[in-house]
């Protein structure tokens, strides 16, 4: 466990050579090398503890309510009887955190590929993987790609809570994933993918979501924001057979749940599918959303 | 004009001693002292030209447009018929550009305390100081809150495209400020202001909100992205005696309009005024905010 004894210790998270997000740190908690990828553990001195995969910032502490908020809440409170649920990655345990708060859960499955993420965050951040021992679970340690390809079961929904689409990530990000995520999903089922920045990744979310129209009819954006990101803006893909995140959308049951919310509620549910004219304009063509409000 | 011989040339704003955004530079377009700051236009790598302030980054030519739709339209299309503008602050320029931009605008007054911000802009940012001839401007070089307090004229808006509260911007969030930007908005007036970051500056937002709860009955806040502020989200302060950003939103006027937004649209304008759950439990006490989705 290394301490910073006098000297500032900053790490820089560079994004494509233009920009980087420094984050001053107080210590490092945990740093090891799995077969991987390199995973570290820090104590920021702003934004609590921050795991990083590879030197890239995973999530902070200070922030990280935000995306698990609304990878998970947004498609839950659309299908309208959720019961299975499948993580593709999220080893560090905020989605099946979020996951699991819905009591009609009963049973999530969520697949890493790296041990090291969940020994790391059972560990060091315990506010993350406090779900990790309620008996719903099902953590596995294996491919998230070829246990798609292969599991027999069913899902209601999906939710790849991967890393940038390089490395062992790629994949997720590929056609024949996205095919066999339509397999294993029920007839309502919903899609939600990682989906990069609004202002850095336009090529890869229109790359994703041409792949997922192959097998999806239904296909939004959703925004919400984040402090450590590059750009500050970033994305989910949604993606449904049959399924609107905004007509189908239960904002009553938003209203009586029992979920203490940081980041979600109803009215951010909707107007995260509102897209800057700018991003509108560019995925129109590929996307359902007519960038309408709904009526309240 | 300092070119990169090779070196590696990186900028980085830092904030609070816990966060920093850095963004690699091509070279030095200008750089000089003025009585007030040091300025400096700067050719990044990935953001276009970019300005800084005593080392801050005020705007890049990437994303700059987001920051002046927002400041502009939103109490654009909210005034019933918006004649007279006052700028306080805006040396670069952006903000007078989108206000000219709407036909019915007969007087923009910008009151700049720093020509050397307004002369760097004509020189290194034309595509923001584009509207420094239309003959409609009046740029004044002196101190907005002396012109605020002594100035007889009236407006119908007033936009304050300030700093940080810090140094010569710092008494633009007090409430002496306000009660004179009371006093020259007419009585469907609304004042603007520059809100800082949801996530660092909430003791911020709150001090200028009560400080303009003296003086004005509607208060509310609304959010955009940013690529080169702290924390990717950030905020303006909408301040009015008697109009109500949403109920008295004008969404036709914006679907006719003829100005081509890259950011704002009819369904952003009110997605704007929707906070987050920590923000909105935060900040309701002092707010009209409820939170809720305008009827589409």
């Amino acid at each position: 466990m290394a301490a910073n004894n006098g000297l500032e210790l900053w790490v820089y998270d560079v994004h494509k050579d233009v920009s980087s997000l420094g984050l001053k740190i107080v210590k490092t908690l945990f740093s090891g090398k799995s077969r991987f990828q390199q995973v570290d553990v820090v104590e920021s001195k702003g934004l609590g503890r921050v795991l990083l995969n590879d030197g890239l910032f995973m999530l902070s502490e200070a922030d990280e309510f935000i995306y698990h908020e609304m990878i998970a809440h947004v498609p839950l409170f659309v299908h309208p009887c959720p019961e299975r649920v499948l993580i593709i990655g999220g080893g560090d345990g905020g989605t099946a955190r979020e996951v699991l708060k819905h009591p009609q859960i009963r049973r999530v499955v969520m697949v890493e590929i790296d041990e090291m993420v969940v020994n790391a965050s059972r560990e060091y951040l315990p506010s993350l993987s406090c779900a990790f021992d309620d008996p719903r679970l099902e953590i596995r340690i294996e491919d998230g790609i070829r246990y798609m390809a292969e599991t027999k079961e069913h899902f209601d929904i999906i939710l790849v809570d991967s890393t940038d689409p390089v490395g062992p990530a790629a994949p997720l990000f590929d056609a024949e994933f996205y095919r066999n995520a339509a397999r294993v999903l029920s007839s309502e089922g919903i899609l939600i993918s990682q989906a990069e920045s609004p202002f850095y990744d336009q090529d890869i979310q229109r790359s994703m979501f041409a792949n997922q129209r192959l097998f999806f009819k239904k296909l939004h954006l959703y925004l919400f924001a984040n402090m450590t990101y590059p750009g500050g803006l970033w994305g989910f893909g949604f993606a449904s057979k049959e399924l609107c995140p905004i007509r189908n959308f239960d904002a009553e049951r938003v209203r009586s749940s029992e979920i203490k919310f940081r980041y979600y509620n109803e009215n951010i549910h909707s107007a995260a599918f509102i897209l800057p004219t700018f991003l509108f304009e560019s995925l129109k063509d590929i996307l359902d959303s007519d960038n309408a409000l709904p009526e309240s």
